[in-house]
């Protein structure tokens, strides 16, 4: 029996160029003062996204401001201290430019700006209070500058807590985006590791999305869809970031990815990276997510997942190799190796990050402590123990 | 180089029973009267649809009252009657309960509830006066009661000008349901020659989407996903209307061709098919288009429309038929052929509901003026003089 909602309200912009249609009237009614939220590298001024950006705005009459104190894993102090900005300047409109990173700071920017308090007392895990918003976030637009995180089309924002290493993601439908204007212009610039990374990122949210029992048909056609793009196009941008058609395929495929997480909801190899960038900060989530998953995977397949059969289908399908029925399941893991490998990040360590063993019993208590709701949703029942042991499978 | 916009901001609540999520205050907050929309056949209340319908809202607080005015190809009389009601009763949500007729004349409904003068005032073609709304319409909720028109997710309404024969599509964003309850329960009442009316519908309006111009990525996988179930379920489900699973999966299909429907729009089929229901009243849509395709799509096929091919894939896929890839353009007719016989409609004839060869130029006029805009995105230039021929195939 098929029961589901779908709900999905932001306005998509996408192509080549189609930056320009930022400030268009129709989707923007009657905001004047926007905050442009980007990260602290200083990327977006130096390849003049921000100049671009700011310029399509005020060709609409709308003035903006610009929020550049945002890091790689945003912390809840930061949100705060745009959040009281945003206030302070009657600010009626978010503008996140950059990465996953950077969006979701926007977005929890918007919530803030319009509601008392403090991040934390919204978070419904961990140290989170699970107050209920009184009012709903500022609109915001998303303008993602990598392909990976589809965060331009959830309503979700991921956190970490200043001052400890809890990485929690908020939820709430206001923080849908109003517009996500995905230019895959904007994603040239983007190095190999950096593309590789973030495309494995949307990778892994199609893979979980469509094995979460959480069902949705058109998440589940749009996760197959991301699957078979990704196999086909991320080995080609790593290669050559010139390779307009790579870059616009896997601008889509993370959308796509996106769409289907913020319906399907992804699955505990989630929450077990979070555990993983909220104790290593430096790790970059994509490659989080890469490290972990064949082990993950591996445990998967083992306790007989079914739908893993469906995603080496489409992986099969992608890579024009024939597999019989019968050996789909067993296929999986050797093809996600074999993809892993092709975009470069084959080499790539925990310990390098500075995982140590030891870790790994704080690492799993804080995945099933912050985001133990993911593991609800996931195929197999998985234990404390299951967890320390696809840790220690993923670190050595 | 893709481009597209993407936007259906419609939350739909998906699956058998679940109707009783009507009244959920998340999706309807602060409306307290309500206007619930049935057609004038009496059938809503037989069935005890009605009564279900306004328990569930009062349950949440929403009073309701019932215009049952509508025919099945809604006038703008009447639309005109209920906007007038909603203004005297200060009436604050508009609820669409039947077929795709009731649940477009809802939405002119809610359009003109909240703005002044006449629908024509605000319909881009024929005798249209093409005006703005200066307000957007009453938020609206469609139950549908069919599985084929895909109305619950556009923002669209195809109204008949009263006193005349000009039937024509009018959109307006703000036309898009808030909500979409697409409850399979309430479809089991269709008869065997609804259903397949209905379903072809479905069909043809996954096809043309297929077809357009217009293109878009998601708006692509709906349509060949609901080419596949219509294909395999609709005749399961015009055999036996108790059939659980293939009313659930035709639910399903023709939601998902309505979304591709609002994101890429038919072509001109949709003309010519509602010049035929604008002067023979008595002509089921979906049958006015089943008798109009084998000639129409043949005309496609011989101008070499490429994607035809994908189309004749997608019915051969859910017919487990094989089709060596250069003989796919020549399969689609005889595959379309097959599937009309599959669900009993094969002896439809034009005559039959009035059609006479001499009205044909006429027919030819209506469909280039009041629906011409929908020739411009269709994948082949087509003159008067191929239309007249179309008419002139469809009906011998």
């Amino acid at each position: 029996m098929l029961h589901f909602n779908h709900y999905m309200p932001t306005r998509i912009i996408f192509g080549p160029g189609e930056l320009k249609q930022l400030g268009t009237h129709e989707a923007l009614p009657g905001r004047t003062k926007a905050m442009i939220v980007i990260g602290e590298s200083g990327i977006m001024l130096q390849n003049g996204y921000l100049a671009r950006t700011q310029g399509f705005l005020s060709e609409h009459g709308i003035q903006s401001l610009v929020f550049d104190r945002i890091k790689p894993n945003p912390e809840s102090d930061s949100i705060a201290e745009a959040a009281t900005i945003c206030k302070e300047k009657e600010i009626d409109l978010v503008v996140g430019l950059g990465g996953g990173s950077t969006l979701d700071a926007a977005k929890a920017i918007a919530l803030m700006a319009a509601n008392d308090g403090d991040l934390w007392d919204y978070v419904a895990a961990g140290t989170g209070k699970n107050k209920k918003p009184n009012n709903p976030a500022l609109p915001m637009v998303a303008i993602p500058t990598t392909a990976g995180t589809g965060s331009e089309v959830t309503p979700s924002a991921v956190i970490t807590k200043s001052g400890g290493n809890e990485k929690i993601g908020i939820r709430h439908e206001s923080m849908y985006p109003i517009m996500a204007v995905v230019d895959p212009d904007l994603m040239l610039s983007m190095p190999p590791f950096l593309t590789a990374c973030t495309g494995m990122d949307a990778y892994f949210h199609a893979v979980e999305s469509y094995l979460s029992t959480v069902r949705s048909p058109n998440a589940d056609l749009l996760a197959l869809e991301t699957i078979h793009l990704i196999c086909h196009y991320l080995p080609r941008a790593v290669a050559d970031g010139e390779d307009m058609e790579a870059r616009i395929a896997l601008a889509w495929a993370s959308t796509a990815a996106g769409i289907s997480l913020s319906q399907a909801v992804a699955i505990s190899q989630h929450s077990m990276e979070h555990a993983l960038s909220g104790f290593y900060p430096e790790l970059p989530h994509g490659a989080g997510l890469t490290m972990l998953s064949n082990a993950y995977f591996s445990f998967l397949a083992e306790q007989g997942v079914e739908r893993i059969e469906d995603l080496a289908m489409a992986m099969a399908d992608a890579l024009e190799v024939d597999i019989p029925e019968d050996q789909l399941m067993d296929a999986f893991i050797p093809m996600l190796e074999e993809l892993i490998r092709a975009v470069g990040l084959a080499e790539l360590n925990l310990s390098d990050y500075g995982m140590k063993p030891e870790d790994i019993p704080a690492l799993a208590d804080n995945a099933l402590d912050t985001m133990g709701r993911l593991f609800e949703i996931s195929p197999v029942k998985m234990t404390r123990e299951d967890v320390i042991t696809i840790f220690e499978a993923a670190y050595s």
